[in-house]
């Protein structure tokens, strides 16, 4: 499959193949979401939340809900993170106000977990890809995504989200040795993961180490970039030239060494992070996502016009993607995600 | 009072003065904490929490038993930043397993609180200050303390600490112009309490914004830049050369622009922050304190000895203050923080 063509005619491609876009591309991060009354209804028709991952159409039909309402430019596939533990055998369940919960294993445990039939298990995720990349518009991008596996692996060590993963965070300083058969586990399995999204029909792939703040300067080196560094270049020696975002967030002190040791095409930024220092220091190196509060979209009004426009006049001029500093929750209005993609698209004119 | 004398013999206050030691001071935040059992027997004898830090003589004891103990070169009275908004009239206490629970108020009834008798209800906190300067080693400093208004402000209006202090940001957005006068009210009994403890004996002030990470850079110029330079100016107005410690958690993007703005003497850093850019950039403006991980001194052992040497190796050649990048947690073992003092004072001779 040639997929050079797309590129021409995908602005978010443009941009991460090093083009600049003024307006910018934009989509949201967690965009097919409770806060659509339409995906509510869809996700009301699945049994458990894994089962509208699982079922292909599901999957497709919540993907597709934002992208015919707002047109986005760019569409990521509907699943989640845990899907990897869950395929590697893991069981995984997600229980209302509670979030994920998973089958409690030690450490020696989850380095046995066996890898070799977890891209099977996975197969109605794939098939969701082609599905959604068949029914998107010519001119919107398709990103697929798997967990860093620093985030997965603090899921699968704690059993559910913690309010600082301590569990993986002394685990992995206790027993570096095995945390790093764990770690590698997730690099094997991701790439596989990946690199079937690209087969499918997947344009470029974000990975997002939503933990990656937790860590210390030789952690982060260790369990954040390191895993980062394999998982592209694992992904790029079978498909050459596969373009990724990576999003550690909450790290922005690290996020110059992360650009310059994982080789991505563009960085993900939460709120936190300095916008002069993001266009003096990151953007001359690769494309920048993200930085909105996603608070001023549930907010809405003045307070989210000023944020679009802070980040459009500081970094319009350099590579952006026009996103979220982290998904968009699910008390916003979808009315203010309208107003927000006609700021930013009329910015053009503005400027 | 003629406070010159202690800083020639503080070892702290040199560093926080402009000096350079080496091997530096230390002290750790949390230092009188559940993790010592004696702090455990003291706190069985106090009713709840806020009785200990309201009982001058309980206050007292559990500050002195980890300098009798590890010898620190600084003391921190044993308080809570809570025991403002205790004072201002909205009642707070303590549950075991969940954390401070605020009487529930509306933003409109918060900006009516009374401030005026606040410093009273406080006096036995200051008192306090002077039973532990009385009994402190002429060599070690008293440091004071208050929460930053925004993290305070956190808790006020949330009633409590949540993931992402969600409702305190929304309603800063949302109605500034009350926020604001929030903060202001903050500020203002802020500054009364932290000039009593000067005038009590705290020979300098750390001012913990816990919750600074939760804002965007718009922001945090309003919220946690603004009231901290005006707390600062506000208690140097009325006690001329007062030395502060600034500790916004978790923004290190904004580090610099907090330092340039507030005039502090030091600035705390989480385990987040890049060495070398530490060194490099804020060294060179001010002494700096923190950054190892907690849960280092949880795993003890080797593990806490490369944490402490990267420290050292790194920032031992500028104006550094050792200290955790965050709260020591009741799971450290007491053993491990001996470890730790040794190493740290042991530095001059290796290096």
């Amino acid at each position: 499959m040639d997929r050079s063509p797309p590129a021409v005619t995908r602005k978010l491609l443009r941009v991460l193949d090093g083009g600049h876009e003024f307006p910018p591309p934009i989509w949201m991060m967690r965009q097919a979401g409770r806060y659509l009354p339409e995906y509510r209804a869809t996700r009301a028709k699945a049994g458990g939340f894994l089962d509208l991952c699982y079922t292909p159409e599901l999957a497709t039909e919540v993907t597709l809900q934002p992208i015919r309402r707002y047109g986005f430019d760019a569409a990521i596939l509907f699943s989640d993170i845990l899907v990897i533990p869950d395929a590697l055998g893991q069981h995984v369940r997600f229980s209302e106000g509670e979030g994920p919960l998973l089958q409690p294993l030690t450490l020696e445990q989850l380095v046995d977990l066996d890898a070799s039939s977890a891209l099977d298990r996975l197969a109605p995720v794939i098939e969701a890809v082609g599905l959604i990349r068949a029914a998107l518009p010519t001119e919107t991008a398709l990103l697929g995504f798997c967990g860093a596996p620093w985030t997965v692996a603090t899921y699968m060590i704690a059993g559910r989200g913690t309010p600082d993963q301590a569990p993986a965070r002394k685990a992995a300083l206790i027993d570096p040795e095995r945390f790093s058969r764990l770690i590698d586990l997730l690099v094997t399995a991701s790439i596989d993961y990946l690199v079937a999204q690209i087969d499918a029909g997947a344009d470029a792939l974000q990975v997002f180490d939503t933990w990656a703040g937790v860590l210390d300067e030789a952690e982060f080196e260790r369990w954040a970039i390191e895993p980062m560094r394999k998982l592209v270049e694992g992904v790029r020696a079978r498909r050459p030239g596969t373009r990724f975002i990576g999003f550690p967030k909450g790290a922005f002190g690290f996020a110059e060494r992360y650009v310059a040791a994982t080789g991505i095409n563009a960085i993900g930024l939460d709120w936190t992070a300095p916008l002069a220092v993001v266009r003096d220091v990151l953007q001359p190196r690769l494309a920048v996502q993200g930085t909105l509060d996603p608070m001023r979209l549930v907010v809405g009004g003045r307070v989210l016009e000023e944020g679009i426009d802070a980040i459009l006049e500081t970094l319009g001029a350099g590579r952006l993607i026009f996103n979220l500093g982290h998904g968009i929750t699910p008390d916003a209005d979808p009315d203010h995600v309208t107003a927000m993609v006609k700021r930013v698209r009329a910015a053009g004119g503005r400027s």
